[in-house]
């Protein structure tokens, strides 16, 4: 954790050196300074390469061939890759600082290995890697044409357009609807090129929106359901569900963390979804004296079931870990699954008293269908 | 409901005053004028944060340690944060009015607090917090590498390209395809990268539309759901579903407010949908004399079980909140629900008479499996 | 027909003489003909329109006060309104010829009444309506606040920020990326102001795009659904499917017309849906002879029970209306109805003769469930 | 496949040189040899269009009117056009070099035919066909509306907006958010109906943006399903599915194609999926001796059972083509079938060892509900 904050720091540092050495009042100023702390964070780096490939995990030294094995395993593997990275602006620095002290931005890449929202986009580029290849090509034929169209229409007025080469400036410039407007077509012929591939520029931009969009979908609903999934298996009330249900409960249920003394839920307010306690604690500020609740309990379902307000406020005592079903999935799976409706509602039905205000969709119910006996 | 009118008036003329104030020509003939007129408006919103500070829900008088308390905790709810900013103009302006009425603007964010589709848009950018984030970072990531390069390859040619604080400018226009033209590139490198920013920029807008819009799909499909649940009580029709239909006829419907006079369904139309009455009352336009309908009443079917067009026009006698239910949703319950196909087209008899022409498909849907008696 | 030929030709036309009329060099030539020309067209729809109104439909004369009731009330009608519309250049140009001719471009809505896929766009918006208006609140408040910032960072160094007004227009240009350029930030405050104004550019292009995806999905389904519905009663083949089967089936398949001679299914192409014939007459270029299929027969399933290519080419020999079913669709359903894979297979073997080679897991799929008896 | 590489590299010689012949210094310096090259080029594909369209597939000489037939529905084929349009600058280049090397730029279509990806697009593009001309339809009506209206506003104060023609050009520049800024309005109206112009160009974004994303992923879930299946079929592991599940297990699998000595499986990774052999071989390091597994079998199901890390490192002995099914389909498939989670589980079992152990939740599924006799 301290090594974390200490490697963003220094990382933090390097770049903002790197940016200050480029403005030529503060070269002209601190230029010296300025070199030898660029100095010190590249070295920094550079040592936290020898170490981290030294001990790479898994090679403990002993048993020798192996140990190697692991490094270069370790070397070729993305972590390995990245420290190797960080490791180049010192190898190249520390002779000969001119210049090279540009490359420092390869070290803001360090953030990425700790982001794990970066890891998902990731992902998403690379199952859709076919399809995004294919607009990308479909770009490049749209661009040669244009600029061969634009070189032919405007040539003769117009010196940036004197080759299809500049005329591709042109064309990437206007595609990507960027429109610096630097190259500018003036024929009319010119110009209504110039909207058709503004257009196509348009409809790219949508494909990919689209594609990616449809990736990110997918890639989302995985991983919570992993997380889901894990913390599933750590409260006793889920493992009542037949087999059947216990796949489909884990894709509805959410994982949400809490802070000591957060606010989970406020009095008056709607209620929207009922908790389970995967780990922590929290407090029902109840009259007489507060309620608390352990691991494996749940509360929030009175609201659901009555339809009023939230009753009670409820905060975190210790960090929690919670899973929390929304009403919309809540309702779903009561009515499919009626043990599960009449166990809640039993609950309920206590910690209510008699008599409660039940909302009359939810009566109906459970009265016909859950408690056949009575 | 008068207050708010008020409210919204004070903020839309504090901020025209704001603009007012800002024209050199306006200030030096209205000046003072102006002036005093933004004193009072800012003066109005401090007076309205005291109040409602002073009279918070929940803290009237009495007990004096729980209504600071709730006072306390009205401040830091949404509510209290937006009166309290609201406030702030007036705090700082009326001293010293120069300059102060700037900051005026920052009552627009009053109109946040009575708007629900806003409420929406917080909730999906809060969801997404984690996928935002990454993308925001990736963005970083590409700007710092593009103006690094950029300074590289441009430096000697442009002094706009001087350092890589300056070439930032250049990236962040680029890679939003803003394209000001200030400040463009004139090396073939510099091209080349520029090309490459700009298709970054594509792929950031185009990831970000597929977070928000995978997480609005979803908030959207909450908010339906949770106001049609309230309403689904109220309708004795559905009450009569099993329970495990309740909740999946919920999802389908969808809540239509209707004023006055309102024509529901005009004559000649085609049919898309059914509706059901939750309150209001509705009257049909037939021949000898038009028919009413209360709550609780469903109309519109017969042009989706005969496929013709509407027969006659109905119109909202009071303000009504009606259920629609969509024919795709509509024949899909009906095959699922034989018991409630039944009913309707039993209803619908009534209303058509014997021997009335029933859609193809749907009459042997009907005969074969719905009655089976018969 | 005719008549919407003319109608489509006059506005063409009449937008035509619009845009000449205001080109100096064509007015000095050729001024008085256009202008005379552009009268003849303005007539025509104010002519266009009084008929229209006086034959209204279903006011046919006779009954004085019902005819002008149903007059009026298609006065009100999105058909009266566009009509009027086009009346109006007519109005205002013939009495004075100048200027007025520049309206002549509201003729283009005339386009709008014929064209399906703008009905949809319309329906979008319009069920959009809400969360569209709160993003456009959400948009007005970024402006305000980046205009009354820009116009505090700037106002000394650049005249374009003189005022708040002035920025606004600055703002909307960076905002919506368009950045023409003709007003840019120049202090380091103002640059940074730009690039948030332009990351929140691509937010709310992409809430945009969420919120318009989601609903243009939605609609869709519900339009193939009601065109389909419509042509599965035409279709005896499905009659035979269970009632709770053929909403579900009315959902996979899709509507496809085919002109007289094109070819539906050319030999050697993968195969990937197979077809029902609703309406029109198809023929199989089978060796010995050709063979012909009428409304009611099904083809095309062999590649897909086989996994080989179409065996035969098969052209339309009038104009067919065709209802498809994909493959993805058509092993699920199979699956879940024996009795229609049955039927599908008994067809398919007898076409194929016995001992055609069946693809692998279709095989299993059919031997093992769907012949219990043999 | 050497063919295919011919083909390429002559597409991008023939590009390079079109570009290199508009440079004049080039031109100027071997302006001779790059013309000479280009007509080799031309030649070359005018000469793979003669003998292509001479062995059109199908047409094998002997029956002259068949041949005949074949190769003009090869002509009109898609690759037909293709080859026929990619002779065409031969055709014209050959004769007169001058001007006619400019549309060497349609080789590049020569790529389209042999990339998968652009295919779907294409036909995502023609599904959409409807909504996507209505959204130009649409553009046509708020460019016309936009210049119309800016003429009346700017024309007196800005020549370029001299007459709707001109303006046309500041509308679409507009509307596409490209924002070039050579024309830019300055009176207040103009200004307003600039920020609306942009605002409906987001509009338009948007609309495109949600028309395609939501084909595509339609068109997307179709062909993986279309590849699936056939693989399906190939592993006997899936012969035992009951009938309704194969098309489903088809759904949810996807393929994937190793290289000869990829690694498959790190140890040490969390498990997120596990794999069935379609072809080709792949070895488990295991301790006493590595493992082989051929077409047929499965693996990596242990860490999704367990929920610890994978335990072996799993490489490619062979090119192999696998079917993985991912964590989250894993459960739901189990859950659904008791049967596979019983085989899977005893595989598993024997795998690990007694007594190994399983993910709670899992166990507790397997335990209850599928091996009932236990």
């Amino acid at each position: 954790m301290l090594w974390r904050l200490v490697h963003h720091s220094m990382v933090a540092i390097g770049i903002g050196l790197m940016l200050a050495l480029t403005v030529p009042d503060w070269r002209a100023l601190y230029g010296d300074s300025l070199s030898d702390a660029f100095d010190v964070v590249a070295l920094f780096f550079v040592l936290d390469f020898v170490l981290r490939f030294y001990a790479a995990p898994g090679a403990p030294g002993g048993e020798h061939r192996g140990a190697w094995r692991t490094r270069l395993s370790w070397l070729v593997s993305l972590a390995g890759v990245f420290d190797l990275v960080a490791a180049i602006p010192g190898l190249i620095a520390l002779p000969d600082n001119r210049d090279a002290t540009l490359i420092g931005f390869i070290w803001v890449f360090k953030y990425v290995r700790y982001s794990p929202g970066l890891s998902i986009l990731e992902r998403v580029i690379a199952n859709a890697r076919q399809a995004l290849l294919s607009v990308l090509l479909g770009l490049a034929i749209v661009l040669l044409a244009a600029a061969s169209l634009a070189y032919l229409f405007e040539r003769s007025t117009d010196p940036a357009f004197s080759s299809i080469p500049a005329a591709l400036w042109w064309a990437i410039v206007t595609l990507t609807t960027t429109g610096y407007g630097d190259v500018v077509p003036h024929t009319i012929a010119g110009r209504m090129l110039a909207g058709v591939v503004m257009v196509c520029g348009i409809m790219v931009f949508a494909l990919l929106a689209g594609i990616l969009a449809t990736g990110y979908a997918e890639e989302m609903r995985r991983r919570e359901f992993l997380r889901t999934w894990e913390m599933v298996a750590k409260v006793p009330f889920f493992h009542n569900l037949g087999a059947t249900l216990i796949a489909e409960v884990a894709r509805l249920l959410r994982v949400r963390d809490y802070p000591s003394n957060a606010v989970i839920i406020r009095r008056g307010e709607p209620g929207d979804c009922m908790f389970f306690i995967v780990e922590g604690e929290v407090e029902i500020e109840l009259h007489p004296q507060p309620l608390r609740l352990e691991s494996g309990a749940f509360f929030g379902e009175l609201a659901l079931l009555t339809g009023a307000p939230r009753n009670a406020t409820i905060t975190a005592v210790r960090p929690c870990t919670l899973l929390t079903l929304d009403i919309v999935d809540f309702f779903e799976l009561l009515a499919r699954q009626p043990e599960l409706a009449r166990v809640i509602h039993e609950e309920a039905s206590q910690r209510l008293g008699p008599g409660a205000p039940v909302h009359a969709a939810l009566k109906a119910m459970i009265a016909r269908d859950n408690v056949p006996a009575s």
